[in-house]
């Protein structure tokens, strides 16, 4: 926290660039050509620097605004925690700016700097799998950051979150307690996702503790849509044997899922069950309506609020706080 | 754009405080007592002034950055246009910040306040209906603004739209031409949303045009989620005589109607007919599916960025444009 701001001069030295040319690469990077550009961006990644003096100043006082990135705005998987987030924040004076990164690890990166520029004076991250040194950046600029929709007691920053291996493992067992031995799995993309990747991981746990040998398990990552679900239920359907017992990494992909099973004329939980993730209100809308673990996203939000907001305001050094989820049995799993 | 910026000593003078009074109003409110408090805020109002010297500062490069201050955030109805608005945006080199009013003017009005302080380009704005000064605030401010969501040529800023009440009214035209006479609707909170407003008119006005007295119209207006839709449903049901056709503002208030209709034995559409508002992929995901109102999100959102972007880099004095809605027939309205 004591270390020294790193200045323009440190960046145009590392660089071995002018600062004229330092301050085109942040303002205008299109007029700099790109092995230059280069050079530069990586001296103001490896020095930490925030390009914007004015920003410095500023955030050098409160600006009473939290930044959240989440990986995406659509299809409301994160609406309903961010909304309680933001209501938590608004009732304590702050204003909540939302960024969305598509899930792209570059992305965030590039809106994790912009926040601190603009002057953020606490960010809320979704899952920890990111670069170390985002974390490194961040406690430079002494920016608190709070981890969401993930639970780990020693990780860089604090999360309020939940277990995300406990939950589908729990869900898994549910299906194998019913008889279902070959199972398949509609999975998210796991690669820079610790969310999906322990979710898989709590299957393939479930399996092997119930002597089922998760070798034999048939996996799809695909994307978090009701789309993608469609296409990867018709692709595991056409493997024999045949999965009896689908487990969809959220609701998204299990109401896709369902309608694929509706269109080849698969009966649902009849030939095949179905389990989701999330309880979103699709969950219960859908016919048969779907068995899947609900999480907390409300009270996680308003907690994450309050964490966030005694890590700023220095009344908490950062307090993780680990969330009950709760398996909903629902018509899908039979 | 060439009036002098206003200082923290304009608004000390008009409140008749001293300066440093309203550096504490701005920076620790709860330390000021009230009556001090709104006049300095009022005085505030009136001059435009944005509390933070070190933002005016970036205010004067480009910061690259676009907010967007949207409605809600729950329930994905902004999301899927949100979701291109920020795709194009980063294309272009811009970071996009959203930010949620919760369907409340003084939230808006904050946090439109906070993102031209965290020095935003532009701004993308839902919808029309809100206190003329904000309009003057942000032209002062120079930061150029645009609608979405709604359309009007003679606006205050330019928009990319549709339009609210000629496709409503297509869809009612729909539902009278089978035979409709006795209609109902489900209607967004209209007090603030020009919007829910013009949805409204447009069921009235397709009444009208077909001879159909829109005197007869029993409407509910309620807040835009399935629970609600399903509550307004539900008491709607219990008037005698009972309409044969509902119009839903949304598709969350159809899917909730449906879903009312399922729990006390209402077939749809045997019974009564329903149609919603911005097909949704709840929309063919329930059933029966759903006819609506086709909204062209994507296309939405990625003009409005590129114009935007237009704008705030000087290339156009912001230009207006309608886009096309389509009415989606399916198996909802018989």
């Amino acid at each position: 926290m004591n270390e020294p701001v790193p200045t323009l001069d440190d960046v145009a030295k590392m660089a071995g660039v002018s600062t004229a040319t330092v301050s085109r690469c942040l303002n205008e990077p299109g007029k700099v050509i790109e092995t230059t550009r280069d050079k530069v961006m990586k001296a103001v990644d490896a020095l930490g620097y925030t390009p914007n003096f004015a920003a410095r100043v500023m955030a050098a006082k409160r600006s009473y605004t939290i930044g959240a990135i989440v990986p995406t705005l659509d299809n409301a998987i994160f609406a309903k925690g961010l909304q309680a987030f933001q209501e938590a924040l608004h009732a304590r004076g702050y204003t909540l700016l939302v960024s969305s990164s598509a899930y792209k690890p570059d992305i965030e990166k590039e809106q994790i700097r912009t926040l601190v520029a603009r002057g953020a004076d606490g960010l809320l991250l979704i899952g920890y799998e990111r670069e170390g040194q985002i974390y490194d950046y961040l406690a430079r600029q002494n920016v608190p950051a709070l981890v969401a929709w993930a639970f780990d007691a020693d990780g860089p920053v604090p999360s309020i979150g939940f277990d995300n291996h406990a939950a589908m493992r729990a869900v898994t067992q549910a299906a194998i307690d019913r008889g279902h031995r070959r199972i398949a799995m509609i999975s998210g993309v796991c690669a820079g996702n610790d969310r999906a990747q322990k979710r898989l991981d709590g299957v393939k746990t479930a399996m092997a503790e119930k002597g089922v040998s998760p070798d034999a398990l048939a996996v799809i990552e695909t994307a978090y849509t009701i789309e993608a679900g469609e296409a990867a239920f018709a692709r595991l359907m056409a493997r024999t044997p045949r999965a009896t017992a689908v487990i969809c990494g959220n609701d998204l992909l299990a109401v896709g899922a369902l309608q694929s099973a509706k269109t080849v004329g698969i009966d649902v939980p009849g030939d095949v069950s179905l389990t989701g993730f999330d309880d979103m209100e699709l969950a219960r809308i859908v016919q048969p309506t779907l068995t899947t673990v609900a999480v907390p996203h409300r009270e996680m939000g308003q907690a994450a609020a309050d964490e966030l907001v005694a890590m700023v305001e220095g009344t908490s050094p950062g307090r993780s706080r680990l969330l009950e989820t709760e398996i909903v049995l629902r018509a899908s799993l039979r």
